[in-house]
């Protein structure tokens, strides 16, 4: 069994379907093994491809995407899911303050103990800054709930940030979890690509395959690790 | 003793206690020795605890603690004190060049020959914008009379900000100034906290210890160089 | 000879004058041996000597850099040049998406395989965010025209950011393209400066001296692989 | 409780006295709650005070330094020790190959799944080596036992090796062992220096306040991780 | 077409089969398109599984691999291969500057323009000097052949190295190249795995096929940039 | 005035010409301003240019180049020179401990308070273990006199290492002692090569202007600051 049934996680991705690529298949694992999980997603994912953001004009693709937002975490088990709407690929225009106070409401409110979030040097401006956000706001202070904090890398954003800085040490056997994983990443339908893109069912698994390959095990999620209070 | 008597000193610091907990014993010692030290605080310090940056409701504790700077900055021996008000936790909703002709305002009118700062990879937003601010004012022109620039950690800041990157290599003997240093922290009593929070009485010592048997003495402030030109 | 004929180069500057200091060397030989070379340049390189931006004010100058952008770049034979006015020095206040959207308009127009751009560590803010700009526009899917690109150095920016980090493992031969260089850069007259200062023709020479040293060559301009794919 | 009972934990330390210094505090709490754990030393920690390796010279030393390991490990609960006779900081006289040999028997016979050893870079070139030769021997591969490998800090050897690079990222909270970690100490008489030196009484609590302090707990031992596959 | 036909490369390997694993597809690819290819391996590859070095015991091995070593290199079409026996992974029992002599022998006699190589931070202790060994002998003065360094990763020992670093920035496409690569490491069936080895048929088709997802081709092989000089 | 006329600088150099190479202009300029100086040459810088090392066939020029070790630094003034013959490029050959006790005995011998030796990253395999040998014999204890640790540069090998990274932080000022330099380096008939080699009058000079543009003088020296204690 992977951990004692405790376990309280809560994953802070910056857009929808980061969670289910980030860390997908482990926290599915970890919900199989009796750990609560918890999801917060920031920003709405989808105005960033107009010039000016105009939330109107894209209602319906929003309304849709948070309608995969909940039956792809459903897939996993995910007990509960916080949505906000920071402004996709735009989160540099909001005062970082207004992030941190968000997650840190969250925060509060769930108490978990393991954080699955971005890598700090990811392409995405969004990734950046949620990383930043989260520093902020779990501060090792001897009352602070979350003890471990986990990176993942995103497939089409981490990849693509040169130079390549992406170091994992910490990997999650997900040989038994990956079909879920693919099955929650299949609701996001609008986001999937066809391969060789990154963001799609092959790429989804053959980074796992690779990954896998790395430590010795079928499939697995790389991350690195951030901070762990023992 | 430590430095000839022309050493001009200027801290730029991001919000009020920075320049205590940072090189408030070096600087005290500078000044002990015959060195004239100016400080620059940048920010406010309150107004991120609110949503909304709310300055008229927190105008009480604004006047509070610019009191307490003064207080604490005339413990050191500094010879005068320059306060401006960019919104708390906020440096990355102003451009960042205004932030750099502020500075750059200052450093003409007191033509140091030393700036203390912050760290480039802090946690805190301000201090990372303070850090680039700085440079960019003091490019090694032949008119520039800024000769040396070392950066400092902030407690509670700069130990949050995973992965630890803090690596200094400039440490002055604070054995003699220790108990200035905590008599000056002592005045922002405000913005202490009891032990084991790094920015208590306790932690600020324990810190300055650590560091002394890093390299030999009782006590030190811990420093990384970031340009010397002799 | 350099490379075949079938290259197509652009670059992406923040302000005027950054291309021809960047590597206007490289991009003359580009084009004496068969090349087409395009130049984009971002920002408007001036309003930040205002402390508010007065763009009426500075009206004048804003005219004369233009005039200028157009005869150094023909001096090295570029065939096309595209300028926009992002503010200068306050790149941090435009939505980072928005500099994303102009350079893929134009990548999407040019079709370049090669792409020459700032370095990501420089001093100047600008700088930074035209890198990562750049980065997020050529994502290498298997559509994308953009095969290989470098990153230059700019005199009296690159070199002020501390810690010094740029470390070129590209250089180009330019012993026979210096003169055009040298000849491009003094059209920007508003930019030159004296000598000590890096931003004077004694300091764009010693520069490319410097680096032919390194690398057994008269004169060469250095550059950092950011990613190449063939 | 730190861990279910089947961890098994295995020190790989260059000297005598590292195991404590490195990680005492941690294996003592492991074993509380329920762990095996085993240590092995590589070299003899002594002859290194002569300018030519003399083993008979230094018997005595040697033979006293041997029950002090002993001794020491006793009062964590180790239950196995491995000690072997490399010559004390001349590991580089040695092929790694050896040493890669050696580590590879004591790891096949004990079936650990943790691994504690030393950073990467150390001062000390047994150090050094003694890291790499431990990243050798415990390639992931799917019949691999060893699942988590973390690095520790030797004090006065560690923090003497400029830049500074040890960046760690799993704490161990030993408020409760520390006293264990203070006695096992004790008994390597011959190796303890007087405060202010790092290697004394003083040094080694000042150390683990100094990190509980990061972390919000009264005492911890810091560590890197390497790499954990769960 | 890749690149003009008066190439000439020379791969400098430490022990055998890294040449196929490290560059074996740009390779066939470079001579299919005209190029003259070398390869240089250093060591014999074999010796390492005994404790002590012993030649004459394993001389049927040693025979044996030497004939796959000319086998698999035929298939790629290297013009000529020189094979030296350092001691297998006790590259550090040999004076740097005897490896140093070796390569510099070879290169004079080849005049290559390209060398693909080892990673400087391998887990290798002979990969890592045969980096150091050719960059020594290939420092870039005027009248040096070399233009061009990459350096390449091999599978169950790059990535075996933590923290991970390999850090690649060039990527050749060998979609057309893959089986030729396949069929060489084939030959070396001494020296293969089963998957999820990754020194494995099918890792290395794994490998490659997730460096061509990195770049939008089917099957790729990654190479750190060195240096360039054009 | 430079520095109060207590300094006592010592210069640990691999090779004879480093030590001029590397600092000769600020050491003139210290010992011009009332410090002493020290020089200690670990190796004897001939025997590499054979296979085997064979110091009989060398003879006349290891008198010779030991005739230019005083000449040399009689021009810079240094007080005392120490010289010892470890192999030319082979110090890899030799136990770290037998380097690190000849440094320390000289230290101790002459207890500087300044040393200037090699960069820890260099491509000389000599200069990496001297720099590795100093750190070790200058812990930073109470009683230890060193207090300022300098690393600096040698043309045509500190360059020649990829991936670049010499990064310095402390620049002195040898506009009036660049002469010096120039007359001491000469001295240096033997090593002396044609510019563009770097390692040529006009590349020292070359070098030393292009340090000197970065810091608004007209000639400097390069340092990293390794560890300063005040």
């Amino acid at each position: 069994m992977l951990r004692n049934i405790k376990n309280r996680v809560l994953i802070v991705a910056a857009n929808p379907d980061d969670e289910i690529l980030g860390c997908g298949g482990t926290v599915a694992r970890f919900i199989k093994e009796g750990c609560e999980a918890y999801t917060l997603i920031l920003g709405e994912g989808i105005t960033s491809r107009d010039e000016k953001r105009d939330k109107a004009k894209r209602q319906k693709e929003l309304d849709e995407l948070k309608k995969q937002i909940f039956t792809a975490n459903k897939i996993l088990g995910v007990k509960n899911i916080f949505v906000y709407d920071f402004p996709d690929n735009r989160f540099d225009t909001v005062p970082l303050l207004d992030i941190v106070k968000i997650i840190e409401k969250i925060k509060n409110n769930i108490k978990p103990n393991i954080i699955f979030t971005h890598y700090e040097k990811d392409l995405n401006i969004d990734h950046i800054i949620t990383y930043q956000a989260v520093l902020t706001v779990t501060r090792p202070l001897p009352t602070e709930s979350v003890k471990e904090i986990y990176s993942f890398e995103i497939l089409s954003s981490t990849e693509y940030n040169y130079p390549l800085s992406f170091s994992p040490n910490v990997f999650f056997d997900i040989s038994e979890d990956i079909d879920k994983k693919i099955e929650a990443i299949k609701k996001y339908k609008s986001e999937l690509k066809d391969f060789p893109h990154p963001r799609s069912l092959e790429g989804v698994k053959l980074n796992a395959k690779y990954w896998g390959m790395h430590v010795g095990v079928k499939y697995a999620e790389a991350f690195k690790c951030v901070r762990v209070v023992k």
